[in-house]
This record gives C-alpha cells, sequence and structure tokens, in this order.
C-alpha cells in the first residue's frame, strides 16, 4: 500500500481516538492550534484531516467553536429497511430508462434547454478546449492518441487523487468516454456471459442496463440510503453465491447520497480478498462534495482488486463525453478492449481539460459549484420538509439528489406519464432496482436551481404523487 | 428501394450501354453535350453520371476528348491469386497490432509529430468547433445529448448519401465514437458469441480484433486487391457454413483499396437475402476517392440488411472521434446499446462539425485533399515502380495505402523490429489475415506528403527487406 501522507495519520490517529472514545458523542476534538502544536503539523494540514473526518459526517465544525465528534446528519428522519437478499437473477431493464434517456433529462425535473448565461467555470473549460483546439499543429489530425490517452491529462488526474489518498501513477489511469464506458470497459475486463455481479439496491440505474446487455446476473444488496450497501448482506451473499465482481459507489451513491463509512470500505476489502472478487468503484459524485471530498477505495487497494471508474459528467459537464478508469489486475485488459472497441479519445479534448484542471479553473469552478449545489440541496429539502410527515428523504452531503420515500400507498411509477404531460420528469423508485421495489420512492435531483418554474413543478409533482 | 436520382438513370443506361457493347472496351462514349441533348438533362447531371462510371474504373476521361470505356488501371501488374476459404475459426490476433497502435502509426511509415502548419482543411474544422463552444448556452453542459445524436449533424450526414444514391433519412442513423465503434456496435447487435462471420481477407485488421473480443468465429474469404471480397468464394463458404455477418469495405478497401464493382455488389445483396445474414459495410475510406465517390452497398439495400459504418478519421480527422452507424433492421437496437454502454456524443462537436459540413468548408477540404493524395498516391507508385520486378503493388483509386506483393522468399513480419530501429514502422502482410498468410506483403500508406525523411524511409525499408 502507498506510504500515507501527514494528514492522513493525524485523520487516523483521530479516527482512532474516536473509536476507543477518547472523545465521546457530542465531546469537542482539541483545537487545531493544540493539534498543530502537539503533532508538529501545518494548519493546513490539520485543517485537511478534520475537513475530511466531516466528509465522512464523524464530526461537525461549529462556527468559532471547534469540532465536535457527531452521528450522521439527524433531520435523515428514518433509515430504510435493509430486506432479504433474493438469489442471482439474469437483468430486464424497462423501456423506462430509455424513455426518460432520451429526454436528457434524468437529472432536472423540469427540462429546460433555454437559452441563458453559461456559468463561469463552463466559460472557461469551453475556453481552454478552444485554445487546445488553436495550438494542434502539424499532422497531429493525422494521428490516432495511444489508448491510455495524452500523458499530461493522465498526469492531471494523478495528482488530484493524491490529494484524496491515492497515491496514484498517470500509467494506473486510462481515458474513457465517459464514466458508463468506463464501467462498460470494467464489466467486459473482468467478467464472462453468467457471471454473478453484486450491486446496490436501491443503486445505479445503469449499472443494470450493462450486466443485461452484457448477458450477467444479478445480486442486489440492501444499501442504506445513508450509508450505502449494507456489508453484512453482501456478506451473506457471498456465502451462497459465487459473486465476480461487486459495482459499489462509496462515495454519494445514486440515488440517495449515501456515503460509505472507512470501516465498511475496510470490510469491503477484506471479502474481495477472501471471496475473490473485483470491485468495481464508482467515483463520479465524488467531487460533488460539500464538505471536503472522501477517499476512493482504491487508495485502500493492496492487491489491485479495484477498478476505480469516473468522469466529468456529475462535476462539470454532461457534453465533454471525458472518463477514466483505473483497472488494477485488470488494467492492461482494459486498455486493450478501449483499443479494438474505439481505438482512441481526442487529444485536443484532453489537452484542453489538462490545461483546464492545471491553472486551477476547476478548482474555482467545483468551489463555486458546491455553494450553488448546498443551496439547491436545502431549498429542496426545505420544501420536502412542507410534504406529509410520513415522507422520509435522504440528507445527502453530495451527489445530486435527494431520495425520497413516501407513503406506502403511493405508485410513483403510475405518476410517470401524469407527471410527463405536465412537462416534468420524474425518475421512480422502481428504476434503481430489478426486483419491483421502491415503488412509493422517487429520487428528485437538485443539480439545478429552484428557479419558481421548478419550484412550481415540483408543488405540481407533490399534488400528483399524495 | 429509393426511387432514383436523374444522374442514376443515366448511369444505369450507359451501364446497360456498356454490359451490352453498345459501346467496347477502348470507345468513346457520346459526349457530354450530346447526352444532356438526348437525354434531356443539364450538363451537371451528366458529369455526375459520368464522374461516377470513371470512379468505378469502367471508362476513363481524357481532356478535350472525352470519356472512353476502360479497362480497371493497367499498371496493377498482376492479380493476386484466390485461395481456398478456411473453415471459420475463433480468432487470435498478434501483439504487432497493439504495438503499432501504440505507436498511433499504422498510417505513417515515419510517424512525425513535430510542429508545423495545420492544413487550411483543419484550421477551419477547429474554427467550426470552437464557434460551437462559444455557442453553448444556459445549461445545455447539463444534459446528455440524445443516444443517436443531433440532429442538424445527422441531416447533414443524410444528405452527403443522397448524393451518393441513398436517400438516407436524418432517423436512420446513429452517432458514434468513430467507425471502430460503429463496427463494435454493428457486431453487438447482430451477433451471439460463436457465431460465424465473413470478413474480407487480406482485410482490416481492425475487424478481426473485434471478432476476438466479441468470441465470434471468422470466414476469411479471398479477396482481389483490386475488386474486393470475391464473391464466389462468399457463395462457397456460405453453402458449407451458416455465416451470420459479413463484414466488407466496396470503396476502397484496406489494405490495397479494391473497388467492388456493382455487380458484385447486387451479388452480395441477393446473397445476403437468400442466406439471411447482416451485411456490415465498411464505408470509410469513400471520402478519400480520387475520381468521385462510389455508392455505398447501402443504396441497394431493400431489405434492411446493410449496417453501414464510417467516421471522419480518414477523410478529415483521426483526432475528432467521430462516426455514425445505420443500422438498418437493427438500428434501434444499435441505438440502445450505444446509449447503454457510453450515453451520448458531445453535443457541441456535432454542431461544430455540422457547420463545417453545411457552410462548405468540408467539401473544399475534400477538393484540396484528393489533389494532394493523387500526388502522395503517384509518387508512392513511382518509387516501388523502381523496385524488382517481381514486385506487384495495387493501384487504388481511393484508400491511404498500396498493398505491396513482394517476392515469395521476403519475410516482412521479421522486418517489423529492424525498421523500428530506424524510426520506421511498418504494417506487415500477415496483419491483415489471420491465417499466416501474406508474409511476403506489405501495406504502404500514402496518406502523408513524400517528404524527403519519407522518401529516404522508403528507400531504406527496401534496404531491409530485399
Amino acid at each position: 500500500m502507498a506510504s500515507q501522507y501527514r494528514y492522513q495519520e493525524l485523520e487516523n490517529w483521530l479516527l482512532r481516538g474516536i473509536s476507543e472514545h477518547r472523545w465521546r458523542l457530542g465531546e469537542r476534538l482539541p483545537s487545531i492550534r493544540t493539534l498543530c502544536i502537539e503533532q508538529n503539523l501545518s494548519k493546513a494540514t490539520v485543517q485537511h484531516a478534520l475537513q475530511r473526518l466531516e466528509a465522512q459526517g464523524l464530526v461537525e465544525a461549529r462556527p468559532k467553536t471547534g469540532y465536535f465528534v457527531t452521528l450522521p446528519p439527524t433531520h435523515v428522519k428514518k433509515s430504510l429497511n435493509v430486506g432479504q437478499v433474493e438469489a442471482p437473477r439474469p437483468v430486464t431493464v424497462s423501456d423506462l430508462f430509455l424513455d426518460i434517456m432520451k429526454r436528457s433529462a434524468a437529472f432536472d425535473l423540469l427540462p429546460d434547454l433555454s437559452p441563458g448565461r453559461l456559468p463561469p467555470g463552463i466559460v472557461s473549460l469551453n475556453r481552454s478546449i478552444g485554445r487546445a483546439l488553436r495550438r494542434q499543429q502539424g499532422e497531429h489530425h493525422q494521428y490516432y492518441d495511444a489508448p491510455a490517452g495524452v500523458p499530461r491529462f493522465l498526469e492531471q488526474l494523478a495528482s488530484s487523487y493524491a490529494k484524496r489518498g491515492w497515491a496514484a501513477r498517470p500509467e494506473q489511469l486510462c481515458v474513457t468516454s465517459g464514466c458508463q464506458h468506463a464501467l462498460f470497459l470494467a464489466l467486459m475486463a473482468c467478467c464472462h456471459r453468467n457471471d454473478v455481479v453484486a450491486v446496490e439496491s436501491p443503486g445505479f440505474y445503469g449499472a443494470l442496463q450493462l450486466l443485461e446487455q452484457l448477458g450477467l446476473r444479478v445480486v442486489e444488496v440492501p444499501s442504506s440510503i445513508e450509508t450505502g450497501m449494507n456489508i453484512d448482506a453482501l456478506e451473506e451473499a457471498l456465502k451462497r453465491w459465487k459473486i465476480k465482481a461487486c459495482i459499489v459507489s462509496p462515495a454519494y451513491a445514486t440515488p440517495g447520497g449515501a456515503l460509505m463509512p472507512i470501516n465498511a470500505k475496510k470490510r469491503l476489502i477484506e471479502l474481495a480478498e477472501r471471496h475473490d472478487f473485483a470491485v468495481i468503484e464508482d467515483d463520479i459524485y465524488a467531487d460533488t462534495a460539500l464538505n471536503g471530498t472522501p477517499d476512493p477505495l482504491k487508495g485502500m487497494d493492496p492487491n489491485e482488486r479495484v477498478i476505480l471508474c469516473s468522469s466529468f459528467s456529475k462535476s462539470v459537464s454532461r457534453d465533454l463525453r471525458l472518463g477514466w478508469v483505473s483497472g488494477g489486475r485488470w488494467h492492461d485488459r482494459i486498455v486493450h478492449l478501449k483499443l479494438v472497441t474505439q481505438l482512441a479519445t481526442s487529444r485536443y479534448l484532453q489537452e484542453g481539460v489538462a490545461e483546464y484542471m492545471a491553472d486551477g479553473s476547476l478548482g474555482s469552478h467545483l468551489r463555486r459549484q458546491r455553494n450553488e449545489l448546498r443551496i439547491n440541496r436545502d431549498c429542496l429539502i426545505a420544501s420536502l420538509q412542507t410534504w406529509p410527515c410520513e415522507t422520509r428523504i435522504s440528507s445527502p452531503q453530495g451527489g445530486l439528489a435527494i431520495w425520497v420515500e413516501l407513503p406506502e400507498y403511493v405508485n410513483t411509477l403510475s405518476a410517470y406519464l401524469p407527471a410527463l404531460d405536465n412537462g416534468i420528469v420524474i425518475t421512480p423508485g422502481p428504476l434503481f432496482s430489478t426486483s419491483d421495489q421502491f415503488r412509493n420512492c422517487l429520487r428528485i435531483s437538485y443539480a439545478h436551481p429552484w428557479n419558481s418554474a421548478r419550484l412550481g413543478a415540483l408543488a405540481k409533482l407533490r399534488g400528483l404523487l399524495l
């Protein structure tokens, strides 16, 4: 495993202290100043470690007072039930997904392609790509890029992971046409037809679609809307069936924005070692973190069992179509599959985005976006809190959506077409599973600002559902 | 089938006349003026029909004299032998392909990424894309494009096919990340594991790689370097084995630039009907035509059996990563597979390229490039004609390469590494088959100008081989 950074040492020391009750629930941690002096660390290092604990929901910053040991957020009304794990089965996904995707609208209640001001972070992104196009010279356009991608871009990606506890090297990464493409290559590389793949339930519908097309069987592992995949349930499933791969989103899993605690991550890696399966980590939501970005599983992967997949679609632009994969022991096979199925990725695009990362524009964009997402999330939570008291909602610290559990009698699927008649596109609960669960649930995104039109759509939707 | 354009009617009338010996080999066709008057057609229509016959190698234009019925080009020294068809077998492709691809160099003897002036056609392409980026507004970047692509771009593609005898509708097309990606989706859609696929031999190594990864078996159908797949041999193979799909490049097949005659195309379609298989048409080289662009097979496909695949990589830029597919009866499944495996394609890119096509920039680029390719080709032919007299070469009217057949004792594969030591990347004959044929053959590209460095490399290569 990679040697630790100093902030990681401090983070682990604090974690140990919490687990060993040096600091109990509700108690204050030592001040930043004290930690700097006692541990002989810079203020930035101490702050970084504390922010990372905060991002995991383990401590809470109170203005001008300090950091306190805390529970997961308190305004989540109740944890969802963990059901029984069902036997592996082939996947058949409804046409609903295709319909929603054709509306390009999975993340917007009220799709709006009207003109308007482009966010400054996207203006500067487009300028970077434009400059890369103008820098093209000679016969460059006559050559395919190397299948893994442009070294300068891979270096930027690697250095952004180094800040998240994974000492990545550029040659461990391969560029793809988005995260879905990365997941596809990952599954192609580590599974064969009829193999069994474990997924979160509720979980990402795109993964279910891939399993269907590749002829793989699914085991849906019950997942908490706060802490992600239930590792006990996974362990039970592993005793009963040979599982070849497990797809997880430790950082803000869709639909509810669950954050997997460090201990669950450790157990998952241990299980992967013991039962010899691949862990496919969907890291796409990491950069939507509201309080510091959690570390990837990939950083705690001693034997190269984790395949990390990600892209810029959730954090920057869905129109970039630029993702990446780090395939662990399957990496060479993944790069080969990328080459064979689509040769290469645009060099100008990678160069433009590399500049956007290197000159700090990406960081500025993410900071601005974080503030906007926090406002959007809080506004959605406030709206939903006026819904009937049986309504339970998630309270994510990242991701782009809230999971809404409505009274048992509600059928969100049957509200799809009536909502559409009002120009409203919803993502009903059953999309996030293959087993006819979550009929009374709904994912509502806060990716877009709650202007009066969208607030009106939300009110209308409430009327249609309840 | 689509109703005919007037130029097609004239073309067919002239073809009938040639086949019925109204005009014999070496005789002159009626003048353009005569045809205009007798057939009541515009000069442009008559010229278009004549240029199309010329592109098929059936007539030859002599300056200030007229069009003459001709044989295929005379400086091709001898047609290659048609061997026996071998039984279907799984595909295992050598690592050599990967090595060549990693050098981004399959089309350049002497890869040269040094700076220099960008061709004007690429400057204007990049400007169009840059303008599309600057036109992005509002929340556009937050939405995935529809899986099939941007309507305006698909309309441009459709109207360019209408000029080639296929009355395409935009909804028959789906955008992809290049032609290789289109071929991949096509094979995924119409074949299952262990199915048998017929390919040209020698033929495109990328197709062999796809068959290997998808677990498909191959039948290599002997192909002439002038006229492409031997349809008699295909017919024999169809009697012996159940063939699920047949991949062909009717327009300037790699490696030698073969052009499939109209009668062979008709027979291929008839066989597909009779034996119920998919025809996967690789049309990527069509726009490299030196004398008018041949019609696609897709235009003579009454029952939607042809899946057309293409991209801009050979005619405009390999760095665009923009291709398309028209899937016939498999089209919906192909669009679905595209969605599931990579969601969407960049909208800004399609909009930029649509503008580049609509404002005539693509046409200007292709005209300029055609002149350059003709010079490059003729220079390569002149060089190769100084090689020993046992050397046979193809004389393509399109494509980007010449197929060179050397004396039997030569082993081009064993020259690969010594050439590499001199910075020279070659594509040896065995790459273009899975059956250990073509050891004395070599594909040499004329995509790049023959500056003194490349001419030096060619001379060096001759020394290494002979």
